[in-house]
Order: structure tokens, then C-alpha cells, then sequence
């Protein structure tokens, strides 16, 4: 039987109408080869279409010019990650080997790297805190310095050029490493560590390289004076130590430690990123209780206890490593003040009353709006940026002009606005006088001359007569304007910290606004800020319960908890009327296909038919070698259903399309480069004396099919590839509707669904882009569901 | 063709040794008559079985004398929910009709019930509150009367007398209503509630009527003197009115308000349910995130961000209502410092240094061993109840008899320990003299005459030397004992307070010792009694971060959290060492089949064809009625595969037993009801004009199928099933493994899933009892599978 045969068999498929996919008519191989088959024009189309890596060719060809910047179209390049088992004999001869003793010892061997991931995150938070610290302090004083030496010479521009060299410098620094060595650790890495714990595998967003560039990235960027934070980063950190503790191995290094061997699957790798991904955020902002809920609203389709349990250890341990420290270096080891990177300081609890609550609700309502406002200010520019300014270089610039603009703002603000208070009230590090009286200092000299994250504890902390409403203004509106710009330049650095500033300074404004309705109350201006600061970072992320939680343990503060929880459900409420989340409109910019909570609605009337991809390349059970390399060569896909070998004597029954399994890509390339073929039929894969360690020695990037050199003789022998393959993959019938198509995939961490016919035979194959497709929208109280299209173009 | 015909050739599969499934001989039925078959015993034997409720009649008869208290064997009379939406052309049919704007209500609709089941749950806690605290302050203020009267006149022996009278009396009341009226309503409900979350249908548990006997149940209990408390309940209450509010009609009343229909299924009501688990848990600890962490433990399987979101609405919601009724009854609307019915007073944030937590790490170790003690002889005694105390009146006799015996202990103890100290530094509501000295009051009194919760108080905010180590000592025995008595007898009452109080005692009698041994060191009492406290809870329920969660949020002091956490996580390990927490300890008593978190690890070797249910029994798509009502009499399973009619034509291929769809008693048995029968071929449904709201309004209790009047006349007419069934339901291969039928059971919340072979024809079925027999073990660092026995028995 000649190999163009199967490809025949598969890709009549295509030609019956999917309508009548139940009959059972012309299964009948014609016995055309393969010089005949490569002739054949039509056929040949939907092969070359195919190598365009998408999977149904028929119906969905990719879009070559498309709009860049549209939030409709599905990137075809990015591939999805596998989390079902695959059962195979060699995976239950090694159960049968082992037995429960290994269970217990893989249990135990799970906290084990639990607790390295904590420890490790937590030291690396440590090195960026430092860093960031003590570069910053050198640069303000310096800067200081030379404003005391010039005001006076009325010479001002000379420090001002000062600062601007400084920033650009330094941001360049940072710039040049995102742009040129790895694009991946740009912006905050949360939407990246969100693809990838939804089951796609964003290229390179766990390797160590990426984790360098970020660290050094993250404190260039804040210690050049960008409007970014320190925390976001800090997350995908976790997520990257996470993945290399976990596997025992580095690409980077190219050094496999040969441990942990029987991790090196997408479902166990999943599990400890998205603890190592709580890790981060404990470690970030002192949260081990919002870590654990973050990985689990990003990152979990099934809830499962025991994972649960373990990342709160490894978040409980990442803050405590952290605190310890911290409080260490800065001389009260033992004391564990420190809990995380961002330390709003010490909140009191303030008693509120009933009749605030539509107060806290109005907050909410201006965090929705401005949150949109911000979300919708990032995107045009995004969409720029993808269209004029995606050269590397480019980025670099536009880098540097930020961290330009961003000083000039910043001196502006305290040559023009001349905001003075008595000296020793807020003790900051470095008060500059200025063109303030003796005894004086100049109050926006003091946010501007220190990190972001200080002047949000300023802003918390300082009493209520401490700035001017016109300065706070102004503020309000410059760093609003400049922390957009900057979330999506080619740096390092996350929203948390600009949204919290901004927030805090409205609402401090607001809080003077109110008082001055109220003279006779006296107004706590720690309360509107954090109501301020919660309601605007809620509106431009649109986290759930996990940002509530982050923010009350970040305040310290649980008897707070109510005002924030109202402010914040409000402003989710709000933003989601305008538009969508940030982070949701970067991860549709990049068109990765994403799988949402819950199937589109009213899509009962979509069948598996519709949504599948076909032909099917199909192998048989025991499979000729040639056909293997030329089926790998010609198409893209990453699965293959394995279907019954040809009843010759059986007349009555065609049964040779009947599914009895699913091999992947990967497994295929695997067995052509260890030779595991069969010269004749006695030979079995016993004989081979191969494990699993086989497969996972190679995961997780496996050669490509050009890679391996296989002789013309090796051509002619075969491979039983029964032994290998998923011998019971889930699937469903043709007539299964979208959602259920959805909820199997979803629930199940899928990567191929093979659609059956009423006879059990393949017709078709449904992946992750070919569901991710079908999207809900909605906007303004509307909604509706909207087919989106495939692309290779971004 | 006979109706007889299909049963016949259903129960040919049996006959087929399940390794030749695949085959496709012998599928050619006899024509023998239903008379036949009824003197066929073989036959007869299989379906007479059967009406014992197993689903495997082969391999699975169940077991009919069995130990009573095994903890190995699984009850057959539980019925599984059903999550899976039945994607019929009558729920397309709605859905075309009604489109967008119908899901944006159901959308708002839910919003809007989550917000009245947190209402109403804080309402139900704030009127047990109050009438446990009135009743309480009655009851103890008379017995201090009649103490203070009497103790001159050495006749101490008619208070006590009065004490064990009240006692008896108040929880008799409470006894004969659960013992009697509702035995559901026992205990904290917690279990059962974890049941439900899980997917068992656990009889009544949702019912009105059980809460109103679980709220007079839990007044009774607390006021009663029993060691027990109102928290567990509140979950159990919020269940109850989350199942009301949600499903807009009531059994109990027989009213239907005809209102959230379309939110009748098990999937919706499930997603309510824990809602309303998360508004009692926040009513009762004052802990809305915990509230929805312990929903999200307990009953998740899927993760959903919308049901996560709203479930902590509704919590929010629940706490700020109990919040602002109770503190308006106390006499300071608007303050808001009532957040739940458990207040354990503002803990102060109590400093550690970094060299304490290994001694945190002991209170866990004593506290999981203390713990799994506790839960040794709660198993002990359990089973001695289902041994001898089974009857009703025996129940209540000895509900009645730990009311004498918590009296008796504690009056013998505030008799015989003379634990003195001067009046006014704790002011107890009700300080008794007794025989301290004037100007004094004895301490063991103050906290026996108080509710639990206000004993718990006294722990932990006392200063050091309040209590002497010996009284402390005689309290931890006897208490510890009488509440391991209380929990399992029938009365409404929980074990979070008392095992509270339990550890708080220990805890601060160890602080003392600590003291004892550290004299220049000033110890704080109460945090080793918090500590202790969290320790003994967290040693005897096992939960893993909601406990953790719920305890930092009811002591109101998040700086206090890593003491708790890291006792709570070594708490955890030291109990399940020795056994499983108290609650699956009761669940698998009860024979619950419970699903796990995981499947049973090493199970990769047992196949779909060994856990499966056969023979089953299939209905062809367009049916006899007096078929259907011969299998439904017949058999008792609740789930038929539709299959193909015989093609009478087509020698070629059998196909009359191709899976089309599957169908529920539920569904036949409403068919039957409405007369949806064709007389002739041409009757189709449209032509019946039903839509699901046919369906809906018998939710969720269906008439059997003897309460139906089917004419003999209607008997020969036919049902055209395959409007109404569902046409795709999941299935598996029969070669499929045991964690892989699992986890698609698990995630999805599947009822019965048809196993088919590799011509996708039915050979069998697995039901949730199916799964759950296969059960993991760990005892004492060893694990393994058991094989769960099936009964009617329990």
C-alpha cells in the first residue's frame, strides 16, 4: 500500500459535504501515487495553503493584508500547549516499574521546588529593590546637588539638562537590551504569563535570557525616571523561575541537570509557572493570599486543591524570604517590616459611614472612566506604534523620548508651580528648596525627585494641607498622559505602580474638593487616595477578587476592605461598559487566541462541522517511515489521528478512517530520530528499550523535521506507532455544538479535538484557534458574537 | 418490532465478554416476547438486581449485610446532579427566539438574585444572633440569681439542678424538631453542602423547611449549653436560601412564583447554591473573601471568573448587611463593627520575631494530632450511633444527656477548682462570686456562664494571669471531649467555635508554660492562644487556605497572618498523617460517592470496559410508549443512550446500536406526562408546541413513573425522542483509562457518560458511583487504590 494512499483517504474528507459526513460512501482508495497526487492541482492548493500553518484551509485561509492594529483578527503563528496525559504503553510501563513509592517521592519532590521557587523570586525581588533603591538615591542626590548649585546662578537649565542626559542614559541602557536581545521582556509580562497559563505557548517568555533583560530592564526603567513599576515584572520573574527550577534545564545555558526529569510536560510545567507566577506577585507586593488568587484567575480552568495549597506555600515563602531580606539589609533583620516591594506604608484603619458608600461608588464610577480613557489612550498609541514604529531602533527612540519628556514634565511642573511647605513635616530623602523661602521646600520637587512607588506613600501619608489642588492637577493630568505613553515601550516596567500614583493624586484632590464642601468635617485624605488609587487601577486592569485582595494586603489594612471592594466592583462595572481590560487589549493586538471563561453565547447553532478544520492528515497504526517524514515535511500540523490499517480481506466493513488514536508532532520526530523502525513485522518497541525519558530528554523544543537526516533505505521500513500514541484521545461527534466543543477544550487544557462521524471515523480537527475564533463582544450594553479571522502577519 | 426487542438486544451486550467489544457478531435479536424474557432467569436476576439501583449488576451487586460504620463502602441511594447543558432543539429553539437581549437579563437577573440571597442570609444570621444572645443573657442571668441565692445556703445542688434542667429541656426542643421533623438539618451542614457543591444530590438539603429547623435547631443548642456553634449553620442556611431565592418557588410551601425559570438545572441552581455557601460563610465569620474561597474549595471543579466575581459581590453584600442590622441593634448605625457572628475582638498586630516560627511549628504539630484524636473518637462515636443509636427517640435521649453532662462539667468544675480574681479587670456580663472572696469572681464561672464564642473572646484578650494552668488544663480535657460528644448528635450545631475554644485554651495554657520557662521574656497570651486556636481548628477540618483565609479575616489583623499560616500548613500535614478531616471522615460514613480533587494515581491501568455499567439500556429514537414505560418501571437508571432505529433494509451494517443522543428519566418521564405521543408518523413536536419551560416547571422533583396514567391504548403509540434528547452527549472509548473517564467527569459535572467502542456503539455507561468506588488511600506516609463497596445499607 502506497503512502499517497492515506493523504487520498484523508483529504476525500474534504471533497464530501459535511452535511452527509454520517454516510459511508467512497472510502474507497483510488490508486493514484504520490507523483500523481503532487499533480493534482487542487489537492496540491490546499496542501501549500496549509504550510501556512493554519488548519482548516478550506474555509479559512489566513489573511495576507490585514489591518495592523485590529482587535479582530487571530495571529496564526503561536501554537498551543498540550495539558492532557497522553496514556500511552510506555508512560503505564513505567507506572507499573515504579509504583506509588515514585508518587509519594514526585509529591514531595513538588514542594520541594515549590520552596526553591519562593526562595529564588524572592531573591531576585531583593537584587531589583536594591538596585533600584540605591541607583535612585546616587542619581536624586546628585541631581539636588546641582539644582542647589544652579538656582542660584539662575542657571536652572543646567540640572535640567542633567536629568534629561541621566534618564536617556540610562533608559537606553534598558531599551537597547528589550529591543535588540529579547522584545519578549518588554512592557510587564503579565499578558504574556496570562497566554501562557491559558495554554499558549508564547515563544520564549520563560527562558533565563528573558529574565536577565527584564531585571536589568525593570531598574533601568524605574531608575530612569519612566512612569512604570518594578511589580508587573516581577511576576513574569516568578514565572521564569519557575519554569527553570522546575524542568532542571536551560536553553540559555544549554545545561540539562538531568533532575526532575518527569516534570518536562506542558501540565506539570503549567502548574509550577503559575505558582512561581504567585510567587512573584507575593513577592511584589507582600500579597502571598492575592499571589495565590492572581494565578488562579489568569491562570486555572480546573480548580485543583492540592496545586492551590502548594502555591500558597510558595507565596508564603516568597514574601517571608523578601521580608527577611529586606528588613536584613536594612538593619532590623528579624523584625519583618518588609513584605513586598511596593510598601504603602503603614495604613490606619478609617472608620467610614453608611452614607459614604455612594461616595466610594462615585470613586469607583471615576476609576471605570478614567481607567477606559487610559486603556483607549494605550491602544490608539499601540496601534501606532505597530504601524510606523515597530522597527528596533525605532523603539529605542521612542524609549529615550519618554524618558525626555518625562523629565521635562517633571521640571516644569516644579519651575512653574511653586508649591512650597515647611521643612521636616514629610521627611523625604532629598526636599529641594528651590525657589521656596528658607525653611522650605518645594512639595512637587519632592514627588518628582523619587521613585514612583515613594511618592505613592507620599500621597497616602501626608496630611491634608500638604499640596496645592492646582498642583495636584496638573500632576493628575501630566503623569495620566505619560504612564499610557510609556506602558508598551520597548522597557521594562509595569502599570501598578503609575495607575496607583495617578489614582492617589485624583483622589486627593477629590478628598480637598470634599472638604471644601464640608468645611465643618474633617476629612482623612489617606482614605480618598487609597479609594482614589484602587478605583483607577481597577479601571484600567479590570481584575476581579485577586486585585481587591492584592490591595488590602498591600494596605496591611483588612478593616478597609469594604471601601475598596465597592470602589473596585464599581469600577470594573464602569470600565467594562467602554472597553476592555489592558491587559485582554494587548493580548487581541497580538492576536493571540485566547481562550475566554465561557462559550460565546447563543452558539448552540455552531456545529463541530463548521468549526473544525479538515482534511485530516491521517496515519495508519503501523505506519511506512517515508510517509511519516513526507506527511511532517508537507503540512504544519502538530497532531495526527492514527486510524485503523486497511482491512484487506474484510469486504463488507471499510473501517481504515476508524480513529484508534492521536500522535503528536513532536512524539513522530522523536521516534525518526531514534530510529525506533521496524525492519520487519517481528520487531516490537519492547526491543527498543526505550522509556518515556525518550520524549522528555527533547522537550520542550523538539528538532525540526529537516533536522533529522533519515536515509532513502530507513524510508522503506515503518513504524508501530501504537505504542506511542494517545490511544483514547477525547473527542466528539460532527453534529457536537461550539459550546460543547468549548467547555471540553477549556476544562480540559486541549491542544487537538479530533471530530468523529457517527461510525467513529475522523472527519475532522477542531484546535485552539479554530474555537478561539468565534468571540463575544460587547460594548455599550450591547452585545453579539463576532467571527474573528486568521492572520500570519502579526 | 416488539418493544421487548430493544431490551433484548441491550442485554446481549452483557453476555459478550467485554474484551471482544469491539466486535460486531450477535447483535441480531431474538424474537422472543416480553413473556419470555420474563421467564428468562438469567435475565430476570440481572434487571431484578438492578431495581436495587446499581448500575453494574455483573461485577457490582450490592452488598446487602455490611459493617455499619465502614468507611469502605459507598451508598447506592445518592442521585448525581447534572451539569451538562441537554442541547435539545427545544433550548435552540428559546435561544433563537430570544437572543442577545434575553442574556443580558439573565445576566442582570443574577446579579440581582446574588444580591437578595446576601440579604436575606444576613437577616437569617442577625435574627439566630440575637436570639441566641437574648435567650443567653435570660438563661444565665436567672442561674446567677439562683447561684448567688443558694451558695449561702449550701444548697449549690438547686442551681445545678436548675442549670441541667434548662438545659435538657431547651434541647429537647431542638432535638425532636431534627430528630423528628428534619434529620438533615443535624449537625453544622457543612458536609452536605459540600456534597451538593460536588455534585450528589443530598435529599432535602435545600429545602425551607430545613432551615427553618436548622435555625431554631442552632438557637436551641447554643442556648442550650452544648459545645457547639452557629457558624457552621449559617453555611449550611445561606445554601438553603440561595436554592429558594434562585429558583423563584418553594416545596416546602408548595408555591411556585413562576419567576427564574430558566434558571431551573442543576447547573445554574449549583452556581447559586455556592453563592449562597460563600454569603454564610461571610454572614458567620465576617469574611467575605474567605467566604469565597471556601465555595470556591468546596464546590469548584470548573474555574469561573463571572461566578467568582459575583459570588464575592454577594458575600460583600451579606456582610455589610449583618454588619449594619447588628449594629444598629446594638445601638451605633452607620460604625459597622459587627462584620459577622463570630467576633473575636480587634486583635492588636502582635510582633514575632524570626526564631518563633519554629515554635508556631510545633502549635501545628500539636494541633493536627490533637486534631486527628478529636476526629479518632468523632469516628468512634459515629459509628457506635449507627450501630445502636439509629432510632429517633434514642437520638434526642441523647442529645438530652450531653446537655446534662455539659452542665454537670461545668458546674463541677467552677465547684471544684477555685479559680479567683478581683472584680472589674474582665467584666463579664454575668460574674458569679460563687465561693471567691467578695470584691472577686470565679473565672471558670465567667466562662461557663457565656456562649462559646464569648468564651473564645475571653481567651484571647485576657492578660496573662487570668487563669490558673489547672483550670485551663481541666478545661482543654473536658472540652475537648464534650465537643468531639456534641458534633454528630441531633442537634444543629457546629464545631468551629468549640475547637476554637479548645485551642485557645491549650494555646494560652502553653503560653503560661513558655512563660514558666522564659521569665525575663513578657509572652503575649494572646498570641499563642489565637495560634492554638487556629491550630486545633485546622487540625480537625483540614481546609487549606479558606480556613486560612476566614481566620485572618475574622481576627481583623492581616499582620498577624504568617503565624497562622505557617501553624495552619503544618496543622494540615501533622493531621493528615494520621486520617482525613472531620468532614470526609462523615461523608464517606454516609457512603457519599464524592469525587475528588484527582484521580486515583496508578490507575492508568484500569479501563473504561472494567469501571463501566452494563448491560445498559437503550431506547431507539423514535420509541414506543409502552416501551418506555416498561424500561422506566423496569429499571431504575436515570440516563438511556438514544440509538439508531434498525435500518430493516441495510444487511450490510448493523448499525441499530450507534450512539444518536441521550436521553434522562427526567425528560421520558415529562414526555410521558404531557402525552407529547405520535399517533402517526407524520405528528412531529412542533406540532405539540412545548418549549423547556415543559420541562422547568417539574424541577427539580419529577413524579415517578407509577404516578402516571398511561392508557393501554397509548401505550401503542410512539415518542419521537430526538427533538428532546440530547444529541451529542460526551463519550469515551471503551479502551479509555480510569483517570481520563475522571477527569472528563470532573470537569464537565457529568451524570452519566456512554461508553462506547470503536464503531461508536454503545457497550456501556459510568455513572459518578462508578468513578468514586476507586478510591486513594494515604495512612501514616503509605498510599494505594481501594475498591469501594457499593450498598443499599446506609
Amino acid at each position: 500500500m502506497s503512502s499517497s494512499q492515506s493523504i487520498e483517504e484523508t483529504v476525500s474528507v474534504t471533497t464530501s459535504d459535511t452535511a452527509q459526513l454520517v454516510s459511508n460512501e467512497e472510502q474507497e482508495a483510488s490508486s493514484s501515487n504520490f507523483t500523481q497526487l503532487n499533480k493534482s492541482s487542487d489537492l496540491q492548493d490546499s496542501i501549500e495553503d496549509d504550510l501556512h500553518g493554519s488548519h482548516g484551509v478550506r474555509r479559512r485561509q489566513p489573511v495576507q493584508k490585514i489591518d495592523p492594529g485590529s482587535l479582530n483578527i487571530l495571529s496564526a503563528k503561536y501554537e498551543s500547549l498540550d495539558y492532557d496525559t497522553c496514556e500511552n504503553h510506555l508512560l503505564l510501563d513505567e507506572e507499573r516499574k515504579r509504583g506509588y513509592p515514585f508518587i509519594v517521592w514526585k509529591d514531595i519532590a513538588r514542594w520541594i521546588i515549590v520552596l526553591q521557587i519562593g526562595v529564588v523570586t524572592a531573591l531576585i525581588a531583593f537584587i531589583i529593590d536594591i538596585c533600584i533603591e540605591e541607583f535612585s538615591k546616587i542619581k536624586y542626590e546628585q541631581l539636588k546637588k546641582s539644582v542647589d548649585k544652579y538656582v542660584f546662578l539662575d542657571k536652572l537649565y543646567i540640572p535640567y539638562l542633567l536629568w534629561v542626559l541621566t534618564n536617556i542614559c540610562i533608559v537606553f541602557i534598558g531599551s537597547m537590551l528589550v529591543a535588540y536581545v529579547e522584545p519578549v521582556a518588554a512592557g510587564s509580562g503579565i499578558p504574556q504569563v496570562k497566554c501562557y497559563l491559558n495554554g499558549v505557548k508564547v515563544p520564549r517568555v520563560v527562558r533565563i535570557k528573558t529574565l536577565f533583560v527584564k531585571a536589568v530592564g525593570v531598574i533601568t526603567a524605574v531608575v530612569g525616571g519612566l512612569a512604570g513599576g518594578k511589580e508587573g515584572p516581577m511576576i513574569h520573574s516568578g514565572a521564569v523561575v519557575a519554569a527553570g527550577i522546575s524542568q532542571g534545564k536551560s536553553t540559555t545555558f544549554n545545561k540539562d541537570l538531568k533532575i526532575f526529569q518527569y516534570f518536562r510536560e506542558d501540565h506539570e510545567k503549567r502548574d509550577f509557572v503559575s505558582s512561581g507566577a504567585a510567587a512573584g506577585v507575593s513577592a511584589a507586593f507582600g500579597a502571598p493570599i492575592g499571589g495565590v488568587l492572581f494565578s488562579l484567575e489568569e491562570g486555572t480552568s480546573f480548580w485543583n486543591q492540592a496545586l492551590t495549597w502548594r502555591t500558597f506555600f510558595g507565596t508564603v515563602v516568597s514574601t517571608f524570604t523578601l521580608n527577611f531580606a529586606l528588613s536584613t539589609y536594612h538593619g532590623h533583620p528579624g523584625e519583618l517590616s518588609y513584605p513586598g516591594l511596593l510598601n504603602l506604608g503603614k495604613m490606619e484603619p478609617f472608620p467610614f459611614q453608611f452614607y459614604e458608600l455612594p461616595v466610594f461608588m462615585f470613586f469607583g464610577v471615576v476609576g471605570g472612566a478614567l481607567g477606559a480613557l487610559w486603556n483607549h489612550i494605550n491602544y490608539r498609541l499601540s496601534v501606532f506604534r505597530i504601524r510606523y514604529v515597530s522597527a528596533a531602533w525605532l523603539r529605542v527612540v521612542e524609549a529615550c523620548l519618554v524618558a525626555a519628556v518625562s523629565a521635562t514634565c517633571g521640571f516644569l511642573m516644579m519651575f512653574l508651580l511653586n508649591d512650597c511647605r515647611p521643612l521636616g513635616e514629610d521627611p523625604t530623602k532629598v526636599p529641594l528648596q528651590l525657589f521656596c523661602a528658607d525653611g522650605e521646600y518645594n512639595t512637587l520637587a519632592a514627588i518628582w525627585f523619587q521613585t514612583p512607588e515613594a511618592s505613592v506613600r507620599s500621597f497616602l501619608h501626608d496630611s491634608m494641607g500638604s499640596y496645592k489642588p492646582l498642583s495636584l492637577m496638573f500632576f493628575v493630568v501630566c503623569y495620566f498622559l505619560l504612564s499610557t505613553w510609556t506602558f508598551g515601550l520597548a522597557v521594562s516596567s509595569g502599570l501598578f505602580i503609575p495607575n496607583l500614583l495617578t489614582g492617589a493624586a485624583w483622589g486627593r484632590l477629590l478628598a480637598i474638593f470634599i472638604q471644601y464642601m464640608l468645611p465643618q468635617n474633617s476629612i482623612n485624605p489617606a482614605k480618598y487616595a487609597l479609594v482614589g488609587a484602587a478605583a483607577q487601577l481597577g479601571g484600567v486592569v479590570r481584575m476581579t477578587i485577586s486585585l481587591t485582595v492584592i490591595i488590602i494586603e498591600t494596605t496591611g489594612q483588612i478593616s478597609n476592605a469594604l471601601p475598596v471592594i465597592v470602589t473596585l466592583v464599581v469600577a470594573k462595572w464602569t470600565g467594562d461598559f467602554f472597553n476592555e481590560g489592558i491587559y485582554d487589549m494587548h493580548i487581541q493586538l497580538a492576536g493571540v487566541p485566547l481562550l475566554p471563561w465561557e462559550p460565546p453565547p447563543l452558539a448552540h447553532n455552531v456545529y463541530a462541522s463548521e468549526v473544525m478544520s479538515h482534511p485530516v492528515f491521517t496515519l495508519r497504526a503501523v505506519e511506512n517511515v517515508g510517509h511519516i517524514v513526507e506527511v511532517l515535511r508537507l503540512v504544519s500540523y502538530n497532531g495526527f489521528p492514527v486510524v485503523d490499517p486497511p482491512h484487506v480481506d474484510d469486504t463488507e466493513v471499510p473501517t481504515y478512517k476508524r480513529l484508534r488514536g492521536l500522535i503528536l508532532r513532536s512524539q513522530l520526530i522523536v521516534l525518526l530520530q531514534n530510529k525506533i523502525f521496524n525492519e520487519n513485522a517481528n520487531t516490537t518497541w519492547s526491543n527498543f528499550n526505550v522509556d518515556m525519558n525518550m520524549f522528555r530528554k527533547e522537550y520542550p523544543r523538539y528538532p525540526s523535521i529537516d533536522e533529522l537526516k533519515i536515509s532513502e533505505w530507513e524510508k522503506t521500513y515503518t513504524i508501530d506507532l501504537r505504542p506511542f500514541m494517545n490511544p483514547s484521545p477525547y473527542t466528539l461527534p460532527h453534529r457536537a455544538s461550539l459550546p460543547r466543543l468549548f467547555r471540553l477544550f477549556r476544562a480540559l487544557g486541549l491542544r487537538h479535538l479530533p471530530i468523529v462521524n457517527d461510525h467513529n471515523e475522523v472527519v475532522g480537527m477542531v484546535t485552539r484557534k479554530d474555537i478561539a475564533r468565534y468571540r463575544v463582544w460587547r460594548h455599550l450594553g450591547h452585545m453579539g458574537m463576532e467571527e474573528l479571522l486568521l492572520s500570519n502577519e502579526i
